[in-house]
Formats: C-alpha cells, sequence, structure tokens
C-alpha cells in the first residue's frame, strides 16, 4: 500500500537527519537566540533588501497562520480568504479563537480574484456595524494545488496597498510555487524577494518539503514586525530547542536544495497529471504543483483504493468524486508508474 | 563555556536521534493517526485502570497548558494557581488569549497549599461578580525544582473534588519528579498511574529529558476528554507529522529509560547543590529534582559567569541574588566538579 | 422630514415613561435581583410549562446575541447562521470576539432552509480539521422582515435535535412575528411558550417595540443556563439597575400591551407596501411584518429623500437599488399616506 | 428598611425624568450619531484644549472598562491594576475575556503607588515570556471611596509617560471625587481638563450621580482614539437609542448638575463617617467620598441590619466585620441621623 494521501508522509529528508544527529550534544540557547538561528536569518537577509527585516520561526501551519493574524490586525479588523482557503475551512477555528473573522470571498481554482475581493472590502464599509476588511489572506500553492502567477500576485499587492490592507501569504507549500514558476516559461522565477516585496507578511513551510516540521515566518512590513516573538509565545509556538528549526532550514536553504527536492514533487505530479489525463480522466483543475486533483468515478477510487492511500476529496451528486493524490519529494518514480498502469488496466475494463 | 542554564540546551539522547533515522522514510498517516501514537497510547493505558482514557500529543509546554485549560474551563470559569506558577509569569498571557484569568495564590517553596487555595476559592464566591474559581493548577516539579510529595498531591486532589473544581498538573519537569520521588526513602514512588488517579488532566513533558520536543496529554476526567484533538487543532498544537511526537516517547518509556535520565540530572543537582552548600553558600529553596537555587552576592556570579552560563533569577536588595543551575540527562559530572571547584576557589579568596 | 429608517428612532411608548416616573424615587436591588425582574420571570413562567425556565435580561440586541452564544458553545464549536444574518454581517465582530466562528449558510428571503443547512453540517464532519457546527442561529423576524412560519420554524428544531445541534433565536423583531402570525390566518397565532418549546434559547427584544432598551432572555435548555448571569456580567451585561430593564417589560406585557404596538407597526407596512406596488414598484420580498424592501430606481430614491428619511439598502448594477422602509408603534398613518402620494406623484410623472 | 446598598438604588433625579418625557417621541437617529450626543460632545470639548478628542457613550461599568481595554492594547499586552480593582477582582473575567492578563500591584487603601508600580513593571521585562505591561488602571474614587490627590494623580502619570504606558482611570464615581477635591482646601479643585491632560483614555459614569445608566468616554490620546465605536459595537454596547445616554448627561452637566448632587452624597457619608466615629467605632480607611467603610463587630452588624440595608463587606478573623455604607444623591439626611441613633443606642448599650 502506497499513500499519495500527502507530502507530510515520511519524516525528513536524509541530510535532515544526519544534520540533526551532527548537533544532538551540542549545547545550544533556548527560544531562538542561538547560532543556527542567527545564521538562517542571516542567509534569508542576505537575499533581500532589508537587512533589519524580522524573521522568526513557527513549528505547525495552523499556528504560523494564527500567529501571523494575531499580530497582523487589531481586535476590530478582519482577514479576506477565498471560501477554499486554509484559514476559511480546516483550521478548526484557529483564526476566530483570535478574535477575528474571516470573510470570505468567492475563489476560481483556489485562487483569490480582483473581482471577488473588491465586491467583499465594499461590503465591508458599513462603520461602525461591521469588522474593518484589513487584510488578505492567500495561500500558495492554493489549498487546489494552483500558484498564483507573478502578474496576479503583483495585481492583488498593488489593490491591497491602494486600499491600505495587509497582504498575508501562507506558505506551507510555497516551496512547490517557486519550483513551478522555475519550470514555467510563461511566469517570471520567483524568489523569496519577490515575495518580500509583494506582501506584507509571509511563511515559508519546511514540512511538505523535507524537512519534520518548521516554518519561517518573513515579516517585511514593520508596524506587524514589533515583538512578535511575544505573539508566538502566547500562542505556545516558542520553542525551547529552537534550533532545531533553524538547523534543518540551513539544510534545505543550501545550494537551494529545497528547489530541487520540490522540482522532483512537482515533476511526479505532473506525470501523475499526464498518465490520469491519458486514460480519459479530466482533472479537476490543472495540476500546477504538487497535487492532483482528478474527476474519477467512485467505483474506480474504490478499486485504487486496494493499492493506493488517496483522499476522496469531495463527493459529487453524479456518482463521481473528487480525488486528491499529493506527490513529495520523497515520492518514487515506480510509484507513480504502477498507480498509472493499474488505472489504465481498471479504465480499459470499464 | 558551559551552560548550566536549562535542561533543554542539547537537542535529544542518542537513542532518539537513531530511532528518527531508523523511520524517516517510511509512510505513515498524519495528525496522530499513525501507529507510533497508537502504540504510545497502549503503552500508558497497560499502566492505568481505564482502557478508554483519552491520551493525545503536544508540542510546546506553554501550548499544552493552554490547550488543556481551554479543554477544561467554561468561559466564566477561572484556574487557580500560585504566584510563581509558570501559567502565571512566563507564558506572555497565553491563558488569557483563552480568556480565562489566572487566580493568584500565595505559594511556599514553590508549591500551592491548602490554605492559601482555601482563602482564594472563599474570596471567589460573590456571584455573578467573580469568574468561577473551578480549576487548580499546579506544576510538577515546580518552578522552583520542589517535588509535591503523594501526601501533599493528595490533600490538593481531595481539596479539588470536595469542592467541584478540576485538578491540573503540568508535567513540563514530571519525570524529575518522579525520580526525586524513586530516590527519596520517605515519600512513594510515584507512577503514571498515580497522577491518573490524583488528577483530571496531566500532562509528561519529553523536551527537559532527552526527546527534541513533545509532551504525553492524560486525560483521565472524561468531561474534559471530548473531542480534544479539536482544541489540539485550534491552538495550532496538531503536527502533521505527529508520528514525530509518539516515536520520541516509544524510546523514552522503553524500559523506563526516561526515570534514569532524569535520575542522572537529579544526581547531578543533588551533587552541585552539596558542593556549593559545602562552600558556605545558602541554597532559597531545598534542591529536590535538577534545579537549584543558590543565594550567591552578586560579585562572585559575575565571577563564576566567565567561565559558566546559568540565570541570575532574581536580584535582592542586599547585593546578593538568587542564582538558577539547572541539570540535564546529558550534564557530564566532570562539569559539575568543574563548577564546584571553581566556586571553593573563589569563595576561599573572599 | 419624517423618518422610516427604523424602528427605534422614537424613545418610548407614553406608558414606559410614566411607569419610569412613577418609580424613580423608590430603592431596588442592583443587578437583576428586584422585585420587577421577579415579577416578569413570573409572568413568563406562567406562560410556560416549566417553572424552573430560567428568565435573565440584556441590555442590547449584540450583546444578547454574544452573550448567548457565549453561553452556549464550547471554544470548538461554531454556530450556523443565513449569509444575511445579523452575527454573520452586522455585529462588526461580536461573534468572532467571543472565539467562535460564524457558518454561513445559503439563504432565501432572509431565512435559512433545511436544505441550506445541512450541506454545511455535512461539510463541518472532517474532524479534527473543522470546528464542530453545534448550533443553528436564525433571527425572526429575519433581517429582511420576513416571518418563520410555525411549520418552518419547527422543521428547523426537528432537524437540530435529530444531529445534536442548539437552536438559538435572534428576537430583536420577536413582537413583530408575533403580531404577523396572528394576522396571518394561514398560520399558527405563535406564543412565547411556543418558541419555548422549539428553541434552546431565543431572546424577545423591547427596543424596537416601544421600550427604551432592553431584551428578555429566555433559556429552555438546562446545559445552557447555568450561571448564565456570569456571562451577562463577563461581557457588561448586567446592569447595576436592571430593575429598569424588566420595569419597561412589565408594560409591554401588561393585558399583550406589545401585541397592540407591534400590531400598528405592522399594518403600516402593510399599507406602505400596498401603495408602493400600487405604483408598479415590485418588493424585493414579501412584506410580512414592519419592514418593506422595494426595488427602486435610484433617482425616484433621490427624490423621496427630500422629504422622507430612509436607507438605501443596497445599490444593484441595473440603476434600480433596494430601499428599506421601516414602521413602529409610533408611525402615524399621515405618514405613510404621505409618503404613498408622494411616490404616486413621483411615478406618474416618469 | 433603608438602603445604604448601593448608589443606584434609586433610577434617576427627576431632571432627568422630566428630559426623558419631553423627547419620547421626537425621532432621533441611532447609534449615538444623533444631536444630543452631538450637543454633549461639544459642551465637553469646550472645556478641553483639543477640539478633536474622541468622546464616546457607553452603557455599563464594565463594559465601558472591558471596550477601553480593548481599544488600547494590543494582544500582547497586559494592564497593571491594584489587587482591590475593579477589573482585577469584580468583573467576572471580562478583561481576561478579551484577551488580557490583568497584573497586580499592590494597593494602600485602595490606591496604586509608585513603589508598587515599579515593582510590577520591573517584574514583566522578561521578553518574550511575560506580557508587556503597556498600560495602568486606576479608579478615582478609589473601591474604597479614597480620592487621588492631583499630586498623587500627577505623579502617576508622569510615571506612565516615562515608561511608555497609557494611564486609565475608570471614572463609576469620577463625580463623587471631583465633588471631594472641590471640598478639599489642601487639592486642586480637579476639572474634565485635568483628567484629559493626565491621561490616555478615561470615563465619567453616570449612573451612580442620578442617571439611570451611562458613561462618557473620553479619549485624549490619538492612537487609541481611532475607530473606538466599532470597539463599542463588537462588544454590544452600541445602543440603538444612543440618544437617551447623551440626553442624561445633557440634564447633569448643565450648570454642573453632577457636582451639586455628588456634593450632597459626600456630605451625607462625611456625617455618617462622623457619627459613626463618634460612637467609638473605626474606619478602615478614610472617608473621602460617598463611602464608608467601618470595622463593626458582627453582632453589632446584625442588629442594624434590623433597619438598614448595607453590605458586609469583608468579615476579619477577630469577630469583626468591614461594613460598607454608600449613600448617594438621594440619601435623606434624615435617614443618616436615624442611623447614627439607631447606632449610638446600640453601641452605649453594650
Amino acid at each position: 500500500m502506497f499513500h499519495f494521501l500527502n507530502d507530510y508522509s515520511e519524516s525528513a529528508h536524509p541530510d535532515i537527519i544526519t544534520a540533526m544527529h551532527d548537533a544532538h550534544l551540542q549545547q545550544h540557547k533556548g527560544y531562538g537566540f542561538d547560532e543556527y538561528s542567527e545564521r538562517v536569518r542571516d542567509q534569508i537577509k542576505a537575499q533581500l533588501s532589508d537587512p533589519d527585516i524580522a524573521i522568526h520561526f513557527g513549528i505547525t501551519g495552523t499556528q504560523a497562520n494564527l500567529v501571523c493574524i494575531d499580530a497582523m490586525l487589531t481586535p476590530i479588523d478582519g482577514i479576506i480568504a477565498c471560501d477554499t482557503g486554509h484559514i476559511a475551512v480546516n483550521e478548526a477555528g484557529a483564526i476566530e479563537a483570535t478574535g477575528h473573522k474571516v470573510i470570505l470571498a468567492e475563489s476560481k481554482d483556489g485562487k483569490l480574484t480582483i473581482e471577488a475581493l473588491d465586491k467583499v472590502r465594499v461590503r465591508h464599509s458599513f462603520t461602525p456595524h461591521v469588522v474593518r476588511a484589513k487584510a488578505v489572506y492567500i495561500s500558495n500553492t492554493t489549498e487546489l494545488g494552483t500558484v498564483y502567477s507573478y502578474h496576479e500576485l503583483k495585481a492583488i499587492s498593488d489593490y491591497c496597498r491602494k486600499h491600505d490592507m495587509y497582504l498575508f501569504m501562507d506558505g506551507a507549500r510555497l516551496g512547490a510555487a517557486i519550483a513551478s514558476s522555475h519550470a514555467n516559461p510563461n511566469d517570471k522565477d520567483m524568489s523569496i524577494a519577490d515575495y518580500a516585496q509583494l506582501t506584507d507578511i509571509f511563511w515559508f513551510g519546511g514540512t511538505k518539503m523535507g524537512a519534520m516540521f518548521g516554518e519561517i515566518l518573513i515579516i517585511p512590513n514593520k508596524k506587524i514586525a514589533t515583538d512578535f516573538n511575544i505573539y508566538l509565545k502566547r500562542h505556545g509556538g516558542l520553542m525551547a530547542k529552537g534550533y532545531l528549526l533553524a538547523l534543518q532550514f540551513e539544510v534545505l536553504l543550501k545550494d537551494n536544495k529545497y528547489l530541487e527536492l520540490c522540482h522532483h514533487a512537482n515533476t511526479m505530479a505532473k506525470k501523475l497529471a499526464e498518465g490520469i489525463q491519458s486514460c480519459g480522466i479530466e482533472l479537476f483543475v490543472p495540476a500546477q504543483s504538487n497535487q492532483v486533483f482528478a474527476l474519477m468515478p467512485q467505483a474506480l477510487i474504490a478499486t485504487l483504493k486496494n493499492d493506493f492511500e488517496f483522499y476522496e476529496w469531495e463527493q459529487l451528486d453524479n456518482g463521481f468524486s473528487i480525488a486528491r493524490l499529493v506527490t513529495s519529494w520523497a515520492t518514487p518514480e515506480m510509484q507513480v508508474d504502477r498507480f498509472v498502469q493499474l488505472l489504465q488496466k481498471a479504465t480499459s475494463n470499464n
């Protein structure tokens, strides 16, 4: 039984295990005041124009989201998100637990559009009866594995600045988005520096690109950055052994190791998507990164599940479901081939 | 420069690194639905009388505290804690962030007494103008490294049950407390089962006894246990790769490995304390586990800090400070000896 | 300039002013422990089968909503509401400020349907990643002035009980809903007793039916009722001179005075609606209580606003807007006639 | 049976009832956008140097406190208060419900001292593990009826500005404090302008000086003032018929009516205190405003309670209790005389 369930099935890339081993008996300062954390901060800053940019580390994605939003908003502010956004649906009310409304906007292929954004913003001008629509949340790649192009991001960023709203990017799969942009001849090769210019605060997730856990939180906007580590502490997000977070990113950032790992995941997904389409099966959204959403008959899904684990994302009314298949840095090409072969066999039988 | 700063300077015991290595390319289910988590739950349950007891895993101590308290209290409830308690002073308002008042009670050697508890409870009966004093928080070992005896715990537990209050125990250093009870001929040899009988909810911390991070959360009281993992998720405390938490505890629980590690830490602290006292220096509280609090002249502290890192816990008015020295599973006996020798030299010079 | 802006333009019915005058130098106990409060509680209980039902008083509608929801839900619970519901759009994030997600469901004429409810409930079963959909919020009359029939309410109530969810009814304009049911030959004549049977908690607003301010909060479900006045206090909703709340309701409940006042308001709205339709103007939703929503050209609205104040509820794309006109216990019939005459003149000119 | 229980036993001064009557059928805009509110704002501004100062209206004291604190602090901030402060003990966790820690400081006669303040501030510098001590709360008069002199207030204000902390004054009985300063030859005659200079935000309560309910909230500090009415709305503190709040203050502010009423209350308390002391009974704190705290044998209290209602504030260990007697604008001198006579009789019998 092989898992295409998600990109966090395997714990960590071997290089990270090795680095963990090499460091395990050294003494380090706690709570992010250590040398690893300083080195990774310097490494990031070297890619950016602002030597004073605030850089912190988080442990889980939901926590990164809730801490960033808690630090960003005043109590009377809400944050706009796609109706498919992670903070809107899959964080068990974590944002509301910080006292903030997630204002829903319509999405297209998992992405926020300027039209949807504008509609929502206008509706929130009936002061003092409504929350202020003060920030915009996007995830990149999106929950549906689609990737914002540079021009799409720039348009949202410009819109936010024009209307005095913050732009916040959830980067649980930002590595996959960057790798996707590099592989796409029609898009700019995106970098950390680009996101730092376009957003007010964003994070870059390790868990889904080969780390055991952890995120780098980058805060270009000075107004949000003040005393950010107290926000982390307040939500239980300050690890005693914080050096373990930085240690892993040092491995992933070295020689852009993460890009190589994400490129593999994306390539496997592309191969999977093409194999699926070759069997006459339609995709629900374009496969732009390491996730494939395919419209499959429920009976077919049942058959495939004898050999592979994956999510039946949503049941539709017509006997079909949306199946989600996720690849990772650790996905063997052989398993992709096996899946496609099984699918070919199953669909030709029909 | 050697650190007696804390017990989380070194990342993890070698056996944990090995276990991490062995597992790193296997595929596991996410969010605590994996086999490691199941095995550790079974291992704990085997020691308890209740096969249905809820057992979860947390990532940091502050998070464990805030999640437990959020799950335990209704909005109108407060929780009583010592004025030295971790939730009262050193969690950056994490408990208040969940909407709850931490009601302060006086402490003696870092411990809560029945007298202090009763005084506070009576004061909170002026309904509807005050919060309900619905729960009691203790940490064991305490912030000052002291250890509750079985009889002290039993008295607090009985008091709570009599007054329909929950008893919650923070076990950031519970391993050290258990090891201390085993080394103390006047106390019962405490076990997980004892705490499960005496409390309504408690946690058992890994970070300070050789794990990279992580806590086991044990909830004997059924009323609190319902849907506890949603509380974890809501606060960003549900790790995608949750199996990493359980994997570490499997190592520590095997053959009571943790007891051996904690016994080492306590023994080193005892030796340190005796060495300090032999130089005519008084302790601030008895050294019962792996922390030593000593009353030292500030000039002496400055001298010692040329060779050792440790906390100047509190400056007093008389030119003295309370110095805190912490030992761990990884503390070499040689460093304890070196410290005492340096102290002897420094104090004989005076 | 006459206001059809809302039903809280005039402060209070003369009988209430008189009662206020009569009582103003007497001494009363504070915080709802007075004789007025007791008498009103007894008056309500006499209409219900449960002599132990919890009855409290609130000050504003938003506060009543947030206090009820805070008392009803555990931290991991969300509450389902129509996308047009007051708690969903017009309470400046008051519900999120208590830590709870308002889960949006589609509405039809401002009402929640079983279909919409079911869709949302099913989507919230992906534990532990989503909030529990534990309660359902409706307002009656709705934000659009429509009224739930007994059968509609019964269906929602049954659905909630089947799925172990609470039903919460916001009664900011419940008087108008009751009066509407009494005037409607196709509906049951609704009473407080009916709502107490169908819901778990609901409130009955005074502000919009002749009181200066105030609500009666009625809690049939015992699980929610415990220590409810601490919830009020916690949110600043416990008035020192709480007897002023009860005093007003005593006047309104005497001989069902409130029904007479609400009947007047509804009748004025009906006359207004018919007058509007007679000018060839369509209503946006049926006028079932004391609010009229009409689809008017924006130029016509501008003309009418020279003589009357009312809300331009929403601008549409086609040069039309939804105009909202609200009547009250104090609306003189003459003003309704004047409005219709002006409208006839303005529309015949076109 | 006459009540010295509190200063909110009687609903409102006759002039307010008259004003309520005069206005009750006029139409007003809702939510504080009416002419009464504008007039009262202008009246206050005319006494101050800042024509742009933000002025709002609240409904209850606990609500005023929680809304001000919610608007003043960022999530990581706490507020320092006396251990006897209203927000510290008698608001059922209302401040914690907004996510903020109330940091306790020792009090002297119900007042905060610079020494106590400094001790607490220093203790809260252990970043990022503690909340920021960002604001200071005082009430004036205090919970014990004592009054801050101008010099005491100035010292606290200077301290706060030096350490970049906000000073917030709860004025539930500010009228009594002002009247007390005017009657005291050793103190400055205080005015609204003085408080506006010394604090960052404060409120002036109507409930305890002859209004039915209501407070004026005055915000000299611009950083706190932004969008304050959304904070009120968010906590259910924005009254539909907000003009009722302003209408009452218009009466009380006219020709400083409130000063006359508060002066009466204070004078009655002074007479009561002197009568009590003349019977050989000691006061717990000096009687500086309209509250008298006296140390009485519990048996004596029982006797007095046959004829008068008042609070037994706290039972002491020696058979004595602290009795609290409160006078108001409505207290007849005859009742004070009756009480003293009864006391004389009871104590001479002993």
